[in-house]
């Protein structure tokens, strides 16, 4: 057994990685972190998780090293992880990391989009796009592994085939974004996610400027020498989780060539599942699993294509997607311990 | 006071019509139609209606013709509204029609996007599209008006201004709409609107072709030579009230051009409110009431606008809107039941 | 025309009551008080009020009196209104309070269930409770109106006819109440009201002493020589307004008893409505109105009487019932500005 | 390998059987019934569950006994259950049915509360109560399990204790049920589970009489020789998943001792959790999982004990509490398949 730290096991994707680790047949829980909660057990804080009574613990990164091979960090911040990935790794600890902190290639974009410098660019260059399904052969065995965010893995697993099949331009995508309000964590009571203002209302977040749309173009740019250019607009929904992004593409290709790209690679996937003609996802089916569902069509009066992909934020858009990374990296089974198909409705 | 018909009153619309002609201070209720509930009073069916004792009846033109000057029809289908209609108009009843009966000018739409062949072509002609902020001086004095739906509403009203002034490309459009759950009525309880599966949901639906597309089309087409192309794809929220589109499109304007545009056109309208910058509009403002919010921007990285509205799929986007016409039609005070504001959150 | 002050106007009950007021055809919005957005006009706050520009101020006793002939009292805390009421009654402003500044009778429960002991006993003696149905010869007149919470007018217009009848146990009350989140309001932005913590989950809280007890055994005590005894639990429901308490009663008088006694008690009243037999009420048909809708049976197998009160929260349970106390202390008609039928569904 | 027959495998509960058993140790997916989607596979049905390509057949006695072991009955009515168990029994297939068919020990209740005379009134005896927390024993090796209500099961975990050990009154229990809508299941689309009807409010339903009852009374009758006295009434909550009930009795114990019942009678139980003082349970730290949590108190004014209980209505008040009782009846591990937390929030 595996022994995993999770940092920022409070949050709502830590306690998600919590929850995926304890069912887990070859990684077992081992430091847990959080400041705010250090010193009270897991159940305390959560009594959903009956009979969880490992203790948090501060920040300790000798204690980490002593005790765990792999951390898994869920912090709230990119800052933080940038501080804490570089000496996790020196002390032989391979990293996780799901904050933004060494998500981008370029550090001129931290300043940009993050409001802080990276100190550790060398360390941008190493950290691997935690894609299992496009970034399979450099997971395994890496020592540092970045997984995008909830959109930018939607947007890149519903585009990249047809990006790198040359189905559609790259240059004019647009992509609405729709998500659940778990994405705006636990620790931030802001008033957009107080019930009362947050239930029976929709409306665009973040308009012209996302700070997931470097990751996806950085992930899409890899796939095309054309200039890719996204433009991403975000929703806030009432409910809790799921992500659902609609693009909206320019290509010459038929509905059947679309869905077959999509399928092409996607096929073998344990994940990833692609829709028959005619069927469109509900990020409903996706909720507490690591399932991400497409689907492809073409609009009959304009000819753009539309491409739709559904996950659980905190799933395959997070912690799911962490576990799966790590069984990757540590040449376990890539589903162990992701299993579970969502209690509908 | 003027006395008026409401021709399915029981559907969600229906009720709406009733409870604003309640308060109305110069259209007093008239024949209040329902099959399903004939012969019960509104508030036996909607208790909440407290006091309104009203006796629901089965339609008869001749008896709506005595008692009342105008028809507001809300009925569940076009066809019964094509059927409706011409008798009602031949008895000397006018009538603002929300269902799909008289929406398009070509005939030879109908089959192709509502199963029937339309029966009265030369009414098609003659209905005025029922948008006051576009066709006012056409609806003073209307004999039929033909309500558009909620997202053509948005999108007209979000749209119309930047076509007219050559600040877009018509040919590119991309609309993304998002609704609420009451917008499917009450009367078709299907399995997607039960509150189990329609909960905790977000999901594309009627993806390349929904019935509200031609009359987006028909109202942009007419204020440009360029070809109009949309691609709308409309989702269901977990909500009740609500519509926002997010619309998408090719523009060489700056933002603020964007923004002056709506302003200029709509600076004396008391229903359509442009937002400043950097404001994004909340469906949650408008519940219950008449009120349009829209905003304008541009995607920093891509360069593209982005344009939202905001509605009422039963206020402005039903109606309201029917009460708004009604009042220009018969040279009332337009905003004459109509003041509410929104009950928040 | 009488000029209102609201005190707390951008707290959920405050911007309601300005929502009220401007429709209202005898009492004018006058001194708008808010610390927190003080310099701001009440549309920057709240879009949806479009066109509402009159500028929020910091707290100025001499600048409400030379303004307004009375002050309605929504403040975040009754320790804030103790302060200010005085003050404003000697400046010769009248006031309707919905803190819990001077709901109780006794000064010694404010140190039990507040934490802060009452500076002015006297004017708790003064204080009219602000139940219009139970206090209307009282209201006339008052200098201060003391309107008490929502859970207690759901319980005392439930259950102050039965009591009064005699019809039935007041020593033997179990009341269980479910409430909306915006009864939390809209400034203390705590983990239960985060959206994804209260949406899909239901809980009880306060268990075994809710603040709003003492109030409820007051207005039945003042009924009865019987010892009052409740036992009231509230639970927090997924929904932004409403209240619903079930109350079960010991009796031995029949189904039709106990709704005549209702009926009799309220027949007269425009606000409060008993359903017939077998109904039983909806909190959505309150949702944005004054109405209180009250159902009694028994429990066929144990006999129990079961009494159910469904009410907004922030409309007769707050905003409402103020404008209310406001029109029957003024001698303005009772209903003016309270008349809307609530936008269903 | 047990081979598990599930007759109405595509109703909510159904699914979740499904689920359920697609994840068990020991038992696997034997034949799949549905009448309306016979000849379809799972997955095209629910297209969550992807990869389950199982075909679902009408129903053929014959082929069970020969493909399974054992039944679950998930149907939607009573009266189908009784009339397909006999035949199964006969045909050695053991089964677990969650419908009313065999739920109530006295033939004579059947027409009162269900509409239907009872045909095998001898089958009646043989069930045995699936509440394996009370009857372990008896669930070894039986033929037939009749698994109660959601609502039953809360209460009974929550009472039996306390009526059992002499705590409280049995002759005066106040249980106040609230449930999410997918307790009213799938197929019955009525308009109180629309969603524009059934979110934003709570009401009561069956007051005076629900069906559950005499399950709670047979329950609690047999364990003490008082005459047991329930007022319950439910009441729909706009939630998915989720029972809460909060019982109010009469008692002489104090706090303590009530909770120590409680303890003592479940502190081996894998699935029952009692709260620490001061703690509340949450509906959402049950949904999809087979957890029930308790919490008892003592309501500081009244005395009134107030005892709650929370459990997923699909989940321990279902599928889970079937796959339970399946687990014991066959010997196996009492908690396999049945270990999954709650994915929170």
């Amino acid at each position: 057994m595996v022994s995993a730290a999770v940092l920022g096991a409070t949050g709502y994707g830590g306690v998600e990685l919590v929850r995926l680790l304890q069912a887990h047949s070859a990684v077992k829980l081992g430091y847990l972190h959080s400041e705010s909660y250090a010193g009270q057990s897991v159940c305390e804080v959560y009594p959903h998780l009956v009979g969880c009574s490992a203790v948090l613990r501060p920040v300790d990164i000798d204690a980490i090293a002593s005790e765990c091979q792999v951390a898994l960090i869920a912090l709230p911040s990119g800052k933080l992880s940038m501080e804490f990935v570089p000496k996790l790794l020196a002390a032989g600890v391979r990293v996780v990391d799901v904050t933004p902190g060494f998500r981008l290639r370029e550090a001129a974009c931290y300043p940009q989009w993050y409001d802080f410098e990276h100190a550790h660019p060398e360390l941008l260059a190493e950290a691997v796009p935690g894609i299992p399904e496009w970034h399979r052969n450099e997971l395994r065995g890496a020592r540092l592994v970045a997984a995008p965010g909830c959109y930018s893995t939607a947007v890149l697993l519903a585009l990249s085939p047809l990006v790198a099949d040359g189905l559609i331009d790259p240059s004019d995508i647009v992509a609405d974004g729709k998500t659940g309000i778990s994405g705006a964590g636990r620790t931030s009571l802001k008033l957009p996610y107080h019930f009362p203002e947050a239930s029976e209302d929709v409306a665009a977040y973040s308009v012209g400027g996302h700070r997931h749309l470097p990751e996806m173009l950085e992930g899409l740019q890899a796939l095309t020498d054309v200039r890719v250019r996204i433009t991403f607009t975000p929703h806030l929904v009432p409910m809790v989780r799921g992500v659902l992004v609609t693009a909206y593409v320019k290509t010459g290709a038929s509905e059947g060539a679309l869905r077959a790209s999509l399928l092409r690679h996607y096929e073998a996937e344990p994940f990833v599942h692609v829709l028959p003609d005619g069927q469109w996802p509900h990020t409903k089916w996706t909720a507490g699993t690591n399932q991400c569902f497409l689907a492809a069509g073409l609009d009959r009066h304009s000819g753009r294509g539309v491409v739709a992909a559904v996950l659980d934020n905190l799933g395959k858009g997070m912690a799911g997607q962490m576990v799966q990374c790590l069984n990757v990296m540590l040449g376990l089974e890539e589903t162990a311990g992701l299993q579970a198909r969502v209690a509908y409705p």
